[in-house]
C-alpha cells in the first residue's frame, strides 16, 4: 500500500518503520523534520505539508499528540483533508478525545473520504517492534481497505465498534485503567514498604500470581526501580488522557471516582516539577504521602 | 504429614481435599460439623475442639473468617495452642490483621511453637483444584517444616520473609489491589456502556492486551455476566479487607486514596442490600451513578 | 447613572428593580422579551439587541448564564462592546471562567472601555431584596465610576484586587465552599437521620453554634425541608461552576479533592434526573448511598 | 451543686474555672496533679482517685482524651461508678465513640445511677470564658437534675435526644463538618494563593458574606496566619475524631466521602510531621499539592 505517515514521535517513528518493513510505500511528514531521519534512511519519501504528503495515498496514519495537533494536520488549507482521495482512508491512532473523532468523521464524510480510529496500546518498545495492540472502529469496509498498514503495526487487532468514537473511547477507558494499576501499585508499594516488605518483593508477587499482566509487569518495575523518572509517556500527556476520559465520562453523566482521584495526582504533580517525568510518578506522591523519602 | 485443618468453608473444603490427595493424614474441626462431610467421606477425622484436633499433629492450618474467629480457635482453654505440640507448627491461612498475627506470633514464642502466615490467593474453584497462590512468611526453618502441606495446596509458594505479618500485609495489599480492579473495571465498564461500546467487547480487548491476567478475565466476567449476585467472596468479607487494610495503612501512616474510595462503596453496597452478592458487586454501584439499571 | 442591564433571569429582575429603586435610569435587554415586563412596567426601557441597549450608557451590567451567553452578549456585530462608549464600564456579574474574563479584558482594552467583573453571592431572593454581596474586582478608577450602580444592587461591596480575574477566582471559591457545605450537610443529616437524630435537630445545634452562618442556615433548610426539589439556583448551574473551578485549579495546577468528590455528585446527579433541581440535591445523594428513601 | 470533674487539659480547667465561679463545690482529679494547681487555688479540693472523688457528688463530669481515658476513669475498682451514689448523674463531655456511650449507660443502669452524654463545641479559650455550647443528650429527669452545672460552663445548652448515644453522634458529626471546613479552606486558600488573590482578603470576603460563622472565622485565620502550627486542638485529636466518625458511620452504613478525604489527610499529617500541629494544619497538605512552600 501507499501509506502517509503524520507524527514523528517516539510512536510514530517505530510504527513508520514497520510498515517499511511489511513492504509499504512511505511518505513521513512531522513539524520538525530531523526526527524523520531514521525513516528517510530506510527509504521513506518527505512531503512537506500534511495536504502534500496526503496526495496519492491510500491511507493517511497520524499519530500526534493531541486534539489540536489533530485538527492542525486534518482541516484547513495545508491539512491532509484537502489533498486526500475521495477513496482513501484516513487512520487515526492518536489518543484524542470523543468529540473530536466526530467532528473529523463528519468532515471526512463531506470530503468524500473516510475516517477510521484505531489508537494503540503499547510503549515505544512495542511501537519499535510491531508488537503495538491495534483497537480499531469505523466502518468494516474502510477498516479492511487498510488492514495490511494496520496489521503491520500491531501484533493483534481488535474491531470494538462501526463507529470510530467507540475505538477513541476504549482507549481512553484502556489509559484509564491503566493509570489506576499505576495509582493502586503506588499506594500498596509505600504500604509495603514501610511494613517491612520489599517492594520488589511484592511485585514478584502480584505478576507471579493473579496479576500476571504486562501493566502489572512494566509498571511495578517502573515504580520500584525509580525508572518513571524517565518519561517513556510523559506526565503531562497521562494529565491530558485524563481529563480526556473524563470529559467523556461527564458527556455521558457517568461519574468517574478513580479518575477523579488520579486526576488529582496529576495537578499535583504538575505543581511539583513532576512534569518532565513518566505519568507513573503519580506513584511518587503516595510514597510522598507515607513521608518516605528519595 | 500429620495436619489438622481448622475452618471449613468453600476455601478450606479444597485445601482439606488435596491435602488428602496429597497424602497427608487429615484431621478437621468446623464450628458446624455438617461443613465436614465430604472431606469425612474422603477418610479425615473429626476432633470436637481445636484443642483435641491440634494434639498430635506436625502442622495445624486455620482458615477462618477474620480476627475474631482466628482468636477463638487460637487461644483459650479449647483452642489450638493448648494442644499443640512443642515442635508443631501452626499455619494461619485466613486473611487478617497485621495486629491480630503479631500477638499470635508472642503467644506461640510463649508457648514454644511456631506460627507462619501462609494466606492464599484464589477463589473457592482455585482451592478444590490445589491451584492456589501461598504467599508465606515465618522463620524459615517452620517454613521448611511445613513446605510439604503448602505445597499440596497451591500451585506456587512466595516466601515474603521471616515476620509472618510480612505475609499478612502483603495479603492485604493483595486483596486491596484486586478491589482497585472491580472498581476500575465498574466504572470503565459504566462508561463503556453508555459510550455504546459492549462491555463484554471492552473485556475481550482488556484482556487480550496489557491486561491479560486473571484478575481482570474473572473479574470482568463476573461483572459483565451479572454473576456478582452470586457471593464466591461474599461482600462482608470484602468490607473487612477493606477496613484491614486501611487499618494497617493507618498503624503504618500510610494514606490510601484508593482504598478509601472503595470502602466508601462496601459501605453503600451494605447499606443498598448487597450484603449476600460478591464484593464484585461494588461495580453496580458504578453503573447505578450513571444511571443504569436492571 | 444610565445604565444598561443585560440578563433577566431571576437575578437579573432583582438587580434591576434595585436599581430603578435607586433612581438609576435603566435600559435592559434579554433573549426573551417576556421576561423584561416586570421591569418595563416600573419604567425600564427595552434595547432590541446589546449592541443598541450598550450605546449612550455610563455602564452596562451582564448578568447571564455562562461563558458563552457573556461572549455571545459582549462580541460580534450585535454585541455590547459594539455599541459601548470609550468611558463607559462593563460591569460582568455572571460567574464565568476566568480564561473569559482575561480576553474581555483584552477586548476592552482595544476598543478603549474597561471591564470590571463582581460576581455576587446570594439568591434570588437577596437579589430582590437588594442584599446581595458583591465582590468587586478591576481598575480602582473604574470601580469608582460605577459605584453608586454596585452599591444599589447590595448589601456590601468587597474590593479583592486590580485585576478583574480576581474577582471571577473568588466567586468560584466560593461557589465551591458552598458545594462542600452542601455536600457536608448531606453525609452529616444521613448519618443522622440513621442514628437516631432528627436532621432538623442537629441543624439547630450547628446553626446555633459555631455554623451560624446563612449558608448552613439556607442549607440546612433546604436539605431536611426537601426544598431542594424547586430549583432556586438549578443542578446543571452548579455542575458548571464546579467545572469552572475545577479548570481554574488546574491551570494554576492546584488539586481540589473536595471539588473533585462534589463532581463526581453532579455527574451523577445529571445522571439520575435531578437536572430540574436544586444543585442541593446532590445532599439527597448521601440519603440515597446510606439506603434511605423518600 | 456538689461537682466532681476529671480531666484537667486545657478544655477541663475552662470549664472547672467557670463552675467555681457559678457558686458550685467542686473537686477534681487528673492523671498529672500539676494541672491542678489553678483550680486548687480558686478554692477547689482534689481527690486521688476517680472513685474517692465521685464520694458525695451530686453530679461528676469527664472531660478526658479518648475512649480509652474514659473508660479507665469510669470503670474497675478504683473507678468513678465505684464511688458514686445512686442518685449522682455523670456527664461524659469528652467526644468519645458512639459505641462507648452504649457500654456506658449499660454500666450505670445496673449500678443504679444514670450517664448523660453533654459534649461541647468550643476551642480551650471558649471553655475559660464560659462559652462553650453544650449539646446534651439523656432521660430528662437527668438532665434536669444537673442543669445548672451544663449552664455554668456553656452560653447555651441543646438537648437533642433521650439516648444518650444521640449527643455523641451530634457530637461527632460536628466536629466533621469542622473538619471539612477547614479542608475546604486549605484548599481554596491553596488556589485564591496562585491566581493572585491575598488569602486573608479571601477569608474577609467569606467570612463578610454568607460564611460569616465563627467557624470560618477562626479556622480561616488559623490557616492563613500559620497559626496553625501551634496545636489549640492537636492534629492527633482530629484523626482520633475522624476516626470515630467514619466508625459510627460505618456501624450505621452511611458512607462519608469527604470523611474519607479528610481521612486521608490525617493520615499524611502524621507521616509528615504535623502531629504536634493543630489539626487545622491539614491545609498545609493543600498547600503543599499545590507546590506553594514556606
Amino acid at each position: 500500500m501507499k501509506i502517509g505517515l503524520i507524527g514523528l514521535g517516539s510512536m510514530g517513528v517505530g510504527i513508520g518503520h514497520n510498515l517499511i518493513v511489511a513492504g509499504h510505500t512511505l511518505t513521513v511528514y512531522n513539524r520538525s523534520k530531523d526526527k524523520a531521519d531514521g525513516l528517510l534512511a530506510e527509504g521513506a519519501a518527505w512531503a512537506a505539508t500534511p495536504r502534500a504528503l496526503a496526495q496519492g495515498q491510500d491511507a493517511v496514519i497520524t499519530m500526534v499528540a493531541d486534539d489540536h495537533a489533530l485538527q492542525a494536520v486534518t482541516l484547513g488549507e495545508d491539512g491532509l483533508l484537502a489533498g486526500l482521495a475521495q477513496n482513501a482512508v484516513h487512520i487515526s491512532m492518536s489518543t484524542v478525545s470523543q468529540a473530536l473523532v466526530e467532528s473529523l468523521v463528519a468532515a471526512h464524510a463531506r470530503h468524500g473520504s473516510a475516517l477510521i480510529s484505531a489508537p494503540v496500546f503499547g510503549r515505544p518498545d512495542a511501537a519499535a517492534a510491531g508488537k503495538l495492540f491495534v483497537v480499531a472502529a469505523g466502518q468494516p469496509e474502510h477498516i479492511a481497505r487498510v488492514r495490511p498498514a494496520l496489521e503491520a503495526v500491531g501484533q493483534k487487532l481488535f474491531e470494538v465498534g462501526e463507529q470510530p468514537q467507540q475505538a477513541a473511547v476504549v482507549k481512553l477507558i484502556g489509559n484509564f485503567l491503566i493509570s489506576c494499576v499505576i495509582e493502586g501499585l503506588g499506594e500498596g508499594a509505600a504500604l509495603a514498604e514501610k511494613a517491612g516488605v520489599d517492594p520488589e518483593k511484592l511485585m514478584e508477587v502480584l505478576t507471579g500470581t493473579i496479576f500476571g499482566a504486562p501493566v502489572y509487569q512494566i509498571y511495578g518495575k517502573l515504580i520500584t526501580s525509580g525508572g518513571y523518572k524517565n518519561p517513556g509517556f510523559a506526565l503531562p500527556l497521562g494529565a491530558k488522557d485524563n481529563r480526556l476520559v473524563l470529559q467523556a465520562a461527564e458527556a455521558h453523566h457517568v461519574p468517574l471516582p478513580f479518575a477523579s482521584v488520579v486526576r488529582d495526582r496529576f495537578v499535583r504533580g504538575m505543581a511539583q516539577g513532576l512534569d518532565g517525568a513518566d505519568w507513573s510518578a503519580i506513584a511518587s506522591l503516595a510514597r510522598e504521602d507515607a513521608g518516605l523519602k528519595g
